[in-house]
């Protein structure tokens, strides 16, 4: 017997899980949210351990088991899916994987790295606040490289025809605005523009408004974030 | 008329390189290796940023275009030439991904925040100190995911019949023993002994050999590292 749901997503609200909840969406694929608690540390439970060891969100089970890494996750179902990124034996799917890896261990790190200091460098405020000051300067020079890359590449970078560079990208420009609360004055969507035409094309899709009801981010959450209101479950 | 050598890949010794000439010895592909003078900043002179914008080393040259990114080119160069990593429709195709952007982003970049910790908190050497310290830590933690990984996915991470994994794993733990230099104390490969293991075999191939001979790096360059020697250029 088919399994009507044939994707299980572990996910908490505006987290990183929103990207792949994108893409689900997108490829029109049915699938079941399941809240990971963070206020109750779900994400370091056994239970989850067992489908993600790293313990971070998301992770997606799927009829060959689970997946983990936002990367792995987007680029598998854009491979079993055929969309949202070109196939294997098309002539740009070498620019695609540059720019995916890129997201996924340039920018989404330094990113983190804003957010979470202490898990870089150890408890100590003025530390923390140090590594986070650089790495917004470098989150700024990477978004000067990626705004230059959507240039060359514009299809690559999608907001109208999403790409997983696109699905992936818009929410991390949500977060750079919004997070850590009090510490985003670096961040003007505006100093990017290919960027943020992007962004605002992306909101204009099916796939964005679902996301929106199902964790709460308000009308334009790339464009102008509000703090998450999700109905159920804690961003942080 | 066909190109001798469809492939360039830009290089310095001992770098994230290595594990690029790595899958082309493996995959048996004619390459040519083009030194990036170190000692001369070449990574960021302006032919090279056309390649690769990023400004990191390796970029591959490819008749679809220049590559940049390790695990990018890895896996770009795995599905052309269909080996060393599971076909996209296979059933471990995704544990293959989930590993791969793990390595990628998550154990790649914290290597590199211990190698130069100044380019993500600035200068300092208090500050750089406790940043590599820490890291060096979360390193031993992403070792110890590894191990498990390794116990439970041996063909994933198999040295004796490489893998992007295995091939990509294999040099960085060469650069935990090696760099940088006087800071190595905390590493002991015995204290994973699969991941060990994997090192051995894949000493044993011919495409460790070869690049043996290229970048000068000892007879037994993941057991027992020793600085390299290389005939052209710098590693550091």
């Amino acid at each position: 017997m088919p399994m009507t749901e044939p994707y299980r997503l572990h996910y908490a609200p505006d987290n990183a899980s929103l990207v792949i909840r994108l893409a689900l969406e997108e490829l029109r694929q049915p699938y079941r949210a399941l809240l990971v608690d963070r206020a109750a540390r779900g994400q370091s439970s056994p239970a989850y351990l067992a489908l993600n060891p790293v313990g971070l969100i998301p992770a997606l089970e799927t009829p060959d088991g689970p997946i983990f890494e936002t990367g792995a996750i987007l680029l598998w179902l854009a491979d079993r899916h055929g969309a949202l990124a070109p196939l294997p034996d098309a002539p740009d799917r070498g620019a695609l994987l540059k720019w995916l890896f890129f997201l996924s261990n340039s920018l989404h790190p330094a990113l983190r790295m804003t957010f979470y200091p202490d898990r870089y460098i150890g408890p100590g405020t003025a530390e923390c606040t140090r590594l986070r000051r650089h790495m917004q300067g470098e989150i700024a020079r990477h978004l000067d490289t990626l705004e230059s890359a959507a240039t060359d590449a514009p299809s690559l970078f999608s907001g109208a025809e999403p790409t997983v560079l696109s699905l992936y990208l818009a929410p991390m420009l949500r977060w750079m605005a919004l997070y850590p609360e009090g510490e985003t004055g670096w961040f003007s969507l505006a100093r990017w523009p290919h960027l943020g035409d992007m962004a605002a094309a992306l909101e204009s899709r099916p796939s964005v408004a679902a996301a929106i009801r199902a964790e709460g981010l308000g009308p334009a959450p790339f464009t102008a974030p509000q703090p998450a209101d999700p109905p159920e479950g804690s961003a942080l």
